[in-house]
């Protein structure tokens, strides 16, 4: 019995011993309470509740109140649109953490509403035979809100010119170089057709030939797939453009407010003198319909222009006598322009708002969006504001209920003054420079959501594809019942990857059309821009398919191949209702997204990719992606310029550049082993911030200030604007140009020197990416 | 009975029970055994532990060791210290845990040792009336070494010049201008003395007037003390220059290998064409010893120079005629230059080391100095390299018996080519550009650690101020049992701080003196030079109190007195055998530091400093001591400017530059705050890692590369070298002197433009530190 006894105290006091150790170990932890917290991963079922409550009527009821009234940059309709944004983002129930204003002081230019820009046709009696449109046509009553700003050139000085017309094709150099061999250009005016050329560069290229004036319009052939009756083809009976609609613009080449280079324009900065600034027409420049351009085109004398010249109307484009034809009832009438824009300094706000992170908030990811418009700008920016607020929405509404708060901050911003050079968005890099450049993730841009409905594009540094890709799966496809945003894409645009196989084919952000630019290009960080986007029609491929099947077919079975394709496919350069009168809720909702589907898919693909970028433990950009696409662009150097470097003594055979480039995907290579190899969740918390800083750092390796003395604020080596063409490394590629243009030593040294900086800047991020020390 | 079993029973079930709890709880941890480590902060025993192991016997046996054979740059004496610095630094026993040496192609310039540049006096009749020493006079074997090079200025080009001489003072562009009212320059040959100018500025100045070629010496009164004899005055006396001391240097004016600006010169870089460097001199310059100067100058004819130009010649200090004296035996003779300069690209190591950091390898302290010397470099630099071998092997020690490892990594740098430009740290800094930016905490540069024995000297960003002086306050004064580095350096050196009282002076690192330059100024690396240096000779002080001394003394002791100062205090520029051939280790151990204690007492400061920078928890970098310096930067500038900047309606009053400092005074009052108020040690390791690049970070921000664009490499825009000799922020400086000399409107327009860079910057580095959301 005693034995019996002892058996049962020493079991009961070995239960006792057990129960304690597992209180002690497991009931009052000894970990710090915030070991778990750091080390939390991306919630994939929060992934979820989020795509289900992205609501498309919300989007839809945001555009409608976002594009009450015009609101272009500084006006009245403006600053009820930062009302709007700061009501959304403070509000209790659905709002961010914090949400406020930012201003700057910014150089604007206006046409005058009481001395509106005239472009006539005067005889040489002083009769004016012919006054183009100065307001676009109304079809619904948004066309008649006396806020509509009359259609204008921004930066377009004033000025009267009058002069004989001539037709300049895009006003590319090479086009103003052919029409000077047959016309004589001094004291004339120009007129252009949209595309080929930027805005600005239509007036700079033609001054050096004498050039007075220039107009610009956009021919049916670059926008209606060369449709032209209001009656029954354009708006409102389709989305394209009407006769009278004409593309507004900011004619200039740089971007950020012009007075205030590499400095916030607050009120006190230092403001460049007016005549300093480069980059915008010398002459004056003016926008018109193609109505008019019609008028003035078909009635051209002079020699036809070449084939490429002619557009969508129904006589030949000639280059002009100079002037009209002997036959035409303006023979001998001069074109005359009488341009009243004026510049001035105007207050231009951001909307900034933040949800702060719990565990990094010292690292950002931003999402921004222009907020101002030309005039209701429903598609340019509104389709992206409107995105961009159910976004806030539904992740205001977790982190006000409690239910989320990322890892990282968030950071989103609605950017003033877009339309007139970035300015808003440049300004606020410029003024918080190193705090952005040392903390920010990545920069999300969706300006315009939706430009057509079927399928996704997406642009941005190679890092950012897979993140792009694992949130497009997740997404139906707008207005497919059981496809995915990324099935539906590859079918529209893809590639061979030598890591993946077929991949949609992502673009990259090397130029600088919306306010990715400052973060892309001034301070190195990693961005995409992403929306929902036509089939772009194919016109060889239409033309080598009904070639092909003409044998086989009947006129009838063509014609409605043909019909087919232009419905569902389009060669528009853009939407066709762009910085006109026409871009309005009634056209969006009508033509571009019924039913707000698309913008629905384009909320829940960035917004998954924003949620990524937060909350990963490990940051979702993959160095790898980034060494194929420096391959890509090596490869294609080394074809197009390898012999004749090896001629001027340039060796790119043994060069560091293909050192450098196998430097980055061996270094790559092993940071992808190292994050595969760790237990980043175990381990110390320092350890997966020095693999995330490795990655957020990346495209900062990739600046350099002196790269492109020539490109104000272009600084990425790999993604900078280039005017040569070619698929590869942009100074590279323009410094080649230009030498064999030349023929210079000093140029040919200058692609030496060229060489050696893309080497260096390689070297240095795969230097960025090996064992930290 | 049955109750008592019960109660015992129930006793030794909770005793089971409680030891299980505590079994469990502090026996079996379940917190990550990373929580520990990442949470430790600086160890003071293990810094007591450094401080008693640092030898100053092993220091004086590592500078014999260094100074055997003069080690010029890329010579074979360099070569042996490259293999010197390796065997040490992979030493098994007390090496690093990596050593390696990084190879650069630099352009260097050298006399040539088959005909010796030449300093003749030539009579009409072509005689040569005088010949200038080649070689420095030899007083101990090592003067004889065939590597000892002949004095020549690096980068003077070549040439053979033969004119009429003048006596320009310094070189300086006031000296020229005033010479050039008497004198006409064009043809001549002019004589200058070290300092007041840069050596190149010598030259460069001259050319514009005509001059074509010019000479350089050092004065007795700037160097010696005014002492001249090598009978008993000068060495091997004392450490005075002997006359035929010639201080060597390079003739620059940017740092860097000046053919390949920006980028890391190797082997396929990019080279400018050798026309295309600038600041070197554009006619031939040769140094020579004050006894050839004393030959040429007191011969000089033409009016007696001003007061100020008189040096401690025992003669009148002439302009020259130009030429000499009727009276003279060189009456009518030339002074002809044969300088056989030739520039060559060679091969310049840096060696590297590392000790890997255990928590953080990702964040680096480095410590460096260059390794190449003019001739023996005794002092210049190897003293300082002396000092580094000294801490490596104690640390490195530590660190093979696995007693320590830093939280964060140390790089060890041994640089190359220093003296002909900084050339070794400049180029790994463009090498490694991004990766050191990124995750530098700071940068120490011991070059000279030994000017003389009096006290401590250290110049840096004032965030480090901190850290010297509690590593100051833990060791003990070269030479003085019971007083500190601190204390005996406040009694040398002094200010008052508004927020510490009287603590000692420290100096900035505005200028590019040496290798902590390019870390500066081009990286915006928070860093530090440290070294013992002279009781300086404050000859109004002497004059004060010799004066007020008078009634009260005797002649006799008033002499006692003066002599007392002139013993221990010196008005020298630098010590006197600097870049000459008795910058022994003779010349070191008897002159400079005999005993070595003073080179002690640099190693366990810079080491004590070093240990705190890689281990402490918190960075030991204060901002507040930033704002302290911005403050008063900012008053000196108000005082300066303010009044004139009105006249011109550039306000300072309202000016951000006022806001933007007060906004930094907050910001980092607010961090400061942040670190008092947090329980680091028990947060989250994010938060300490958060603060920390707030910490390191902050010099980043005030980087600008547009700032300064006549500065090479110069874009930290508080730190700048500036010519205007103010106190206050130096691009403003210049513009203001600029715009103040020239009146013109559009240099008046760039203060102000300057202004707003400043204040950007300034509001920018603010903005880093306030809460990082």
């Amino acid at each position: 019995k005693m034995i019996k006894q002892l058996l049962i105290s020493i079991v009961c006091g070995a239960a006792m011993l057990t129960v304690g150790i597992l209180i002690g170990h497991y009931g009052i932890t000894n970990a710090p309470s915030w070991v778990k917290d750091v080390v939390r991963d991306v919630d994939e079922s929060l992934i979820e509740k989020f795509l289900s409550e992205v609501d498309n009527i919300q989007i839809q009821e945001n555009l409608k109140e976002l594009t009450k009234v015009p609101h272009m940059a500084t006006t009245a309709g403006d600053e009820q649109t930062v009302q709007l944004m700061l009501k959304r983002w403070q509000d209790p129930e659905s709002g961010l953490d914090q949400a406020w204003r930012e201003e700057y002081l910014v150089y604007l230019s206006f046409p005058d509403p009481k001395n509106p820009n005239k472009v006539t046709v005067v005889s040489p009696s002083e009769t004016v035979l012919h006054t183009a449109r100065e307001k676009e046509k109304s079809y619904t009553p948004d066309q008649d809100d006396p806020a509509v700003v009359q259609p204008y050139a921004a930066y377009s000085p004033a000025g009267h010119q009058r002069g004989r017309l001539v037709y300049a094709n895009q006003g590319k150099p090479s086009d103003y170089l052919l029409l000077n061999q047959t016309v004589d250009l001094k004291g004339t005016i120009a007129i252009t057709r949209y595309g080929g050329a930027g805005r600005a560069a239509k007036a700079i290229n033609a001054a050096p030939y004498g050039v007075i004036g220039v107009l610009v319009y956009t021919d049916p052939l670059d926008i209606n797939d060369g449709l032209m009756s209001d009656a029954n083809e354009t708006y409102p009976h389709s989305w394209y453009m009407p006769p009278s609609g004409v593309e507004r613009g900011s004619f200039n080449t740089h971007y950020g407010d012009m007075l205030t280079p590499y400095l916030a324009a607050k009120e006190e900065t230092y403001r460049i003198p007016v005549e300093d600034i480069t980059g915008i027409p010398p002459i004056p420049i003016q926008p018109i319909g193609f109505e008019d351009a019609y008028i003035l085109i078909c009635e051209l004398g002079g020699e036809a222009a070449p084939k490429e010249w002619q557009g969508a109307f129904n006589c030949t484009y000639n280059f002009g006598g100079p002037g009209f034809k002997p036959t035409s009832a303006f023979n001998n009438s001069d074109v005359k322009l009488d341009i009243f824009n004026h510049e001035k300094i105007k207050n231009s706000s951001n909307v900034m708002g933040v949800i702060k992170g719990s565990v990094e908030p010292d690292r950002y990811v931003i999402y921004g969006n222009h907020r101002d418009s030309w005039v209701h700008g429903a598609i340019d920016p509104s389709s992206g504001t409107s995105v961009m607020l159910e976004l806030t929405r539904v992740l205001g509404k977790m982190v006000k209920q409690g239910k989320w708060r990322p890892r990282r901050s968030i950071i989103f911003g609605s950017w003033g003054a877009e339309e007139f050079g970035l300015i808003g968005s440049a300004e606020y890099t410029e003024q918080y420079f190193t705090k952005l450049s040392e903390r920010t993730i990545a920069y999300i841009n969706v300006d315009i959501a939706v430009f057509a409905n079927a399928t996704l594009r997406a642009s941005g540094m190679p890092s950012v594809q897979n993140v792009i890709f694992k949130a497009a799966k997740q997404v139906n496809a707008a207005g497919l019942e059981s496809t995915s945003v990324y099935d539906n894409w590859i079918k529209y645009s893809n590639r061979t990857s030598p890591a993946h196989g077929t991949i949609p084919r992502m673009g990259y952000l090397s130029g600088a059309g919306s306010d990715y630019a400052a973060f892309v290009h001034y301070l190195g960080i990693t961005a995409m821009d992403i929306s929902y986007t036509y089939d772009r029609l194919d016109l060889t491929f239409v033309a080598l398919c009904c070639l092909a099947a003409l044998p086989f077919l009947s006129f009838l079975t063509l014609f409605i191949w043909m019909f087919f394709f232009i419905q569902s496919k389009t060669n528009a350069r853009i939407y066709p209702a762009y910085h006109t009168a026409y871009d309005t809720f009634d056209y969006a909702s009508k033509f571009i997204d019924p039913g707000f589907v698309s913008h629905q898919a384009i909320a829940r693909t960035a917004g998954n990719v924003l949620i990524r970028l937060a909350d990963s433990l490990v940051l979702p950009l993959n160095c790898s992606d980034y060494a194929e696409i420096l391959e890509d662009y090596l490869k294609t150097a080394v074809n197009l310029y390898q012999n004749q470097l090896q001629v001027k003594h340039i060796s790119m055979g043994k060069h560091p550049l293909k050192r450098a480039v196998a430097s980055f995907r061996s270094a790559a290579t092993h940071l992808d082993q190292v994050i595969l190899s760790s237990d980043l969740a175990n381990e110390t918390p320092l350890k997966v911030r020095r693999i995330n800083d490795q990655l957020m750092l990346l495209d900062r390796a990739f600046l350099n200030p002196l790269a492109f003395p020539d490109k104000y604020a272009f600084r990425h080596v790999i993604w900078a604007s280039s005017s040569a063409g070619k698929p590869t490394f942009p100074g590279l590629a323009d410094a080649y140009a230009k030498a064999e243009s030349s023929g210079q030593p000093r140029d040919w040294d200058k692609v030496h020197y060229h060489l050696s900086v893309l080497s260096q800047a390689i070297e240095g991020a795969a230097n960025t990416l090996v064992d930290v020390i």
